[in-house]
């Protein structure tokens, strides 16, 4: 039984003077929180991952601006420039995901004609996040469909990285997909990839599904197409950090090796992801700029270093999916199912 | 430029009382042998994993064999009995590699007609092992020859887990091709999966890369396939447990998710094994049993506890990589690149 456990997992917390993000690179460890109390501080929490996973950091930088928006509207005339330069300071934090400019956009056009700005800023700020947590349920609902009537009942489900509540406002994307599965009956088995270098999976994950007594079972990443050729898998659920117009998906480093095997052995490839991360701006995968991360993530494991003195490291933090091993985008609005663009986000 | 630098790596040493082994559990940080002076001791450092690599181990069971022998010769008429009780453990302590088994039914064989059964021993011991380093030192050639002959100069090359030195007698299968590429000025970029959950590539691989001058870049397994995609790879090299008679692949979980990337991406996959590890008598990789270790290998790293309490692990040591995903399957004899036995090994 599912219950609403997830509720009490909250990545962020805003209370008017300051952003309580609890701090992810803790987990499962340490529950704690980081305060941010202007826009330097969301960026640097954003850019540390501090909070992560692409819904949640457009959330965050929302309510980095609303922090903003307080501290230079009585800096005087100039104020607005000096606006633009946090607006532009938390848009450029990393650089893959689209929600991160998406919402920094959305929140900019708000408070441009607003006649009371900080209260414009924290309304549109507060609508961004709760608009997040209703996507995600209907994602959900949407990805449960579409998967019942794609296999018939979802017995075991594969999934990559941290897509729940931690992710997102609430509920999750691709966890959020998974939650609607348990809830009905299904998903008796879920797998999630370790997902190396955070081990996002390991620790975020599998800690969101114990919360709510369902036990996650990890995996190492290189595993999975072993699982998938076992048979015990029904489909695979992943999110995104971008969709392109063509439909490619930018998602975690693993990803693409999912979709291969998963087209391999011809089970479901599900994307789940709000609108906001489908980027009709951005032809294709390979037009996204790929963030690359300091070597030392992959060369140590939890702080203490693993490798031997001399070897470097390669870190892409996402890889490029193409469209034609996606059996499905599915947003708030529904799956498309075609390549390209999900219809109800052109 | 390759020196002869990885002589100086030597996964285990046999002094006719004793064999020591380099604990390759504390490698790259701690450099220090772990000390055999019987049967149960070798057969618990294969268990425990003090040494690893399919022909290492087959060496250190002909080695085990030999220190069983000198214990077992004067305990009167039933030694023979006895010694067969060594035999078993020794061959069972770990069951995927096919030459444990290997090593001591040859070793079995010499003794039993011998009139000095230590002495026999001895030297049969010692000739698996030199033939393992004059194999390897082939197979190096053999996959340097197939690959430029398949692929003009190999310029990036990608390996998985650890296939040298320290998984051999000596030289290396993979790895070994790796070094006769590089000999020949080419490998100019040495690529190497992590491999979790042990590490071997960024531990053990990345250590005795660095050891001559042949830096390694490591990634994280999950990002293979994207580094496959680049471009940037012209070969994959890797090793393997056991070939069955087909010409199934059973190596490091993690090789399947290779071979898949690599047909995808026309890369050629390369398999570099002595012909000891070729099973005829197995028909196919849904026969070779697949060793399942413990739980916390995965939920932990390097000792330390990383995943949500309540997550439990599917920790498959090997995949089997069906033989149409691979390019070819080396050995001292040659490359056979039909589907089923290399020629040389039937």
């Amino acid at each position: 039984m599912v219950n609403d456990a997830y509720d009490q997992v909250r990545a962020l917390r805003f209370d008017g003077a300051r952003l309580s993000l609890l701090d992810q690179r803790q987990l499962p460890g340490t529950v704690s929180e980081i305060h941010c109390e202007d826009a330097a501080d969301v960026a640097a929490a954003i850019r540390d991952m501090v909070i992560r996973g692409a819904p949640a950091i457009g959330i965050a930088a929302a309510y980095g601006v609303v922090l903003a928006v307080a501290h230079r509207q009585h800096e005087g005339e100039s104020w607005r420039a000096r606006l633009q330069q946090d607006l532009d300071l938390i848009a450029g934090a990393r650089p893959t995901a689209v929600n991160l400019a998406w919402a920094v956009r959305r929140m900019s056009r708000v408070i441009e004609g607003a006649r009371d700005p900080a209260a414009a800023a924290r309304r549109e700020a507060e609508r961004i996040h709760e608009e997040d947590v209703a996507a995600n349920r209907r994602i959900g609902e949407h990805g449960a469909d579409f998967l019942e009537a794609r296999t018939g009942r979802v017995r075991g489900v594969l999934t990559h990285c941290n897509t729940g509540s931690l992710a997102t406002g609430g509920y999750g994307t691709a966890l959020g997909v998974i939650r609607s599965l348990a809830a009905r009956g299904q998903a008796d088995a879920i797998f999630v990839d370790e997902t190396r270098p955070w081990l996002q999976g390991s620790r975020l994950t599998a800690w969101e599904l114990a919360r709510e007594g369902l036990p996650a079972t990890v995996l190492v990443d290189g595993a999975a197409p072993a699982l998938l050729a076992s048979g015990a898998v029904d489909a695979v659920v992943v999110g995104a950090d971008r969709v392109t117009a063509n439909g490619d998906v930018v998602n975690k480093i693993g990803t693409y090796m999912l979709a291969l095997a998963a087209h391999h052995h011809g089970i479901p490839f599900l994307v789940a992801v709000p609108a906001s991360t489908v980027d009709g701006d951005t032809a294709s995968g390979d037009d996204v700029p790929i963030e690359l991360r300091d070597d030392d993530e992959v060369l140590a494991c939890q702080g203490q270093r693993i490798a031997a003195p001399g070897a470097r490291a390669w870190n892409p933090v996402f890889d490029v999916t193409p469209a034609h091993l996606v059996s499905a985008v599915v947003t708030e609005h529904g799956p498309a199912v075609r390549h390209g663009v999900p219809a109800a986000a052109r």
